[in-house]
């Protein structure tokens, strides 16, 4: 597997666009256009959150209904979310639009969007974007570039992944763009993502690849708890690798599998990393776990802790909220085993050994914890399975940034 | 009922004092002792942190196994918890002090710490402390109150609380105090509650009341979704009142459950009107829920939302939020039935009906949130159900406060 420039346009045969349609933010690029220049099998994970944004329930109906997807309209600024029928009317609109520009089908045409809830879409503006994209769609690596750039709302950089991997002697490639960076809190989440791959796939196989992945990528991360409306993960396969159809299980699909892996836990890891006003990336793993759904409950239970998020911010080792944390989430485990561990690029350093706390030096921990990325290591000592989550800390500018988030 | 003026010391028989003790904080008082002039029946509810603080564990058993309680020694500024034996041996040195002090059982002794995990106690500031504020202890309101003031960490007030009731004839007082005010997201929280009552009442159904009023008071409170090591709500009856034992749950067990009522949700508000760094205490409230349940777990949702919380601070009716929290709170109800209002001494304004945003001003949503104590009402429309939630709004001053607490 090899790791390459670019994104949603690193896979043969998709183009991308973006525009400034002025939806609500003024004076920068908004909307985002991907297509591919063949129709393709489409999958997608959306959030469980019991209130759905409309694009939401458009994008579940196409994935579950139609045939083929071709499209992907993509908005920044109004999430298009409690906006009722008027809502999801707009997303036939925007669609219709699409379709008529593209020559496609109406059904062909995904949509998403991200910003404020309860707003209703500039549809008219909507349709010009979308018009005025079509002509701009370009397959160059620039194009997913300007695109990944679009569709950011309080993300400070654009997040864009891409592997190559051989298929039956075909060279295949994955490539995606995802932006974030608060409500984020997959179950699916404000996440969205899109994954593009010139691979020749089942529908059935494709979303499943895409259901088992985002379980240990999107969904083990967290930026603030709070699991987004509009969470969207699609992922897009045209066949133009060349490669015969993966329709069981084989090592080909593995292959796929591996790649997608990549893919998305670098767009994961890199949504965790610019999460609102953060200034670290805060792993956590948990080792020696009876089961992984134990070491998932465990590392997400720390990675959502308000107090250590602040302590990381402060790069104090308060390891004691990190126990805390294990403690409230649920799962059982002796805290009187608990071995805990920081880790980064300037060293690690054992801070409890069966829950009590080694004489270690403090300076030596705050130098640890001041690097951008960070890594606290449970281990329960229980059995051998184990989960890594994702999350950042927690810092004066969030609060700044959802204070007055709308104005 | 009537309130009065007072805590611990307002019922008939306790006394209480405090100490400077130098544990961590300097020149200020940080522990207190209440004793009883003769013994007490006692209940008490404790977190369900699987990490337990040493006093927790100290006081389940003598809770659970002791014929009778007099005293409680309370520390701030180190927790006890993540200790070890060590830890739980410091219990009893504590516990052994006091007893000898007071002449009264060992077993009759209760410990309660808040502060920093995982540091050990300085045992012998502890004895001293204990042995210093014996001599001193009051039964004046102004005794109760110092102590209300001594067992404080980042709580910014004194936290007190007690009302009067007739029962069978005769007058019976029910006091309290707490502290927070981080780490507070109770089932149980580090919040410390100690109620003191001169009723005379049997031990089993003092804890049932105990047990059923936190479900409505303190566990319907958070201020940052941690549940602490050390949460733990104690109360003291000492029969002094002289009313006859309460022995069944007769017209007198329900008037003190009732002033046992006020007496709780007052401490609860004022815990999270006080948590740290907060500018707001907000409250919401969930009616028309089908279950009582339901309805819990959809105004916990909404007062532990990060994003909700920040836009109370930011005095913003990001109503989309709480609409949002609700979705992913795991309750199920239909979205688009859901009415909203929020409240406040400044007016009352709907902002979405059936799901919908309303036409309202937005300068005169920022001036009703502007106050310091906010209301949120969802109405779900689907039964009867009510509950109310309590928390406060995301401040600058809580990332502060938690980015270096042990420095």
């Amino acid at each position: 597997m090899k790791r390459i420039e670019g994104g949603v346009t690193a896979a043969v045969g998709f183009l991308a666009a973006c525009t400034a349609a002025g939806i609500k933010y003024k004076d920068r690029e908004d909307m985002a256009l991907v297509f591919s220049r063949t129709p393709c099998r489409a999958a997608g994970t959306f959030t469980r959150n019991v209130v759905k944004a409309a694009p939401v329930k458009w994008d579940q109906k196409i994935v579950r209904e139609s045939e083929y997807a071709q499209a992907i309209v993509v908005n920044a600024g109004i999430a298009n979310a409690c906006t009722g029928k008027e809502g999801f009317d707009y997303c036939r609109e925007t669609a219709r639009t699409a379709s008529a520009a593209l020559k496609i089908p109406e059904e062909a045409v995904l949509v998403a969007s991200t910003g404020v809830i309860g707003m209703q879409l500039p549809i008219d503006r909507i349709k010009a974007g979308v018009e005025a994209m079509v002509p701009c769609l370009s397959e160059a690596l620039e194009g997913g570039t300007t695109a990944a750039r679009a569709i950011m709302t309080t993300d400070t950089k654009k997040k864009e992944a891409a592997v190559q991997v051989e298929i039956s002697g075909k060279t295949v490639t994955v490539g995606g763009m995802c932006k974030g960076s608060g409500m984020i809190h997959p179950d699916m989440c404000t996440m969205l993502a899109f994954v593009t791959t010139d691979l020749a796939i089942s529908r059935e196989l494709l979303q499943e690849a895409l259901s088992n992945d985002i379980k240990d990528t999107y969904n083990m991360i967290s930026v603030d708890g709070d699991t987004s409306t509009n969470d969207t993960v699609l992922l897009l396969a045209n066949g133009m690798a060349g490669n015969p159809e993966i329709t069981e299980k084989n090592q080909d699909y593995e292959t796929f599998c591996r790649a997608l892996n990549v893919v998305n836990e670098t767009l994961a890891k890199k949504m965790a990393g610019d999460g609102e006003g953060c200034t670290a990336l805060f792993e956590v793993k948990v080792k020696g776990a009876e089961s992984k759904e134990q070491a998932v409950t465990l590392s997400k239970a720390v990675i959502t802790s308000n107090l250590t998020k602040a302590a990381i911010f402060g790069h104090d080792a308060n390891w004691g909220r990190i126990l805390c944390a294990m403690g409230y989430s649920g799962a059982q485990f002796d805290p009187e085993k608990v071995d805990l561990f920081f880790e980064s690029e300037a060293g690690r350093l054992q801070i409890i050994e069966n829950g009590v706390a080694l004489p270690y030096s403090e300076e030596e921990a705050a130098r640890i914890l001041s690097e951008p990325e960070v890594t606290a290591i449970a281990d329960v000592k229980m059995g051998n399975a184990e989960a890594t989550a994702w999350g950042c800390d927690l810092t004066f500018d969030y609060v700044k940034i959802n204070a007055d988030y709308r104005s």
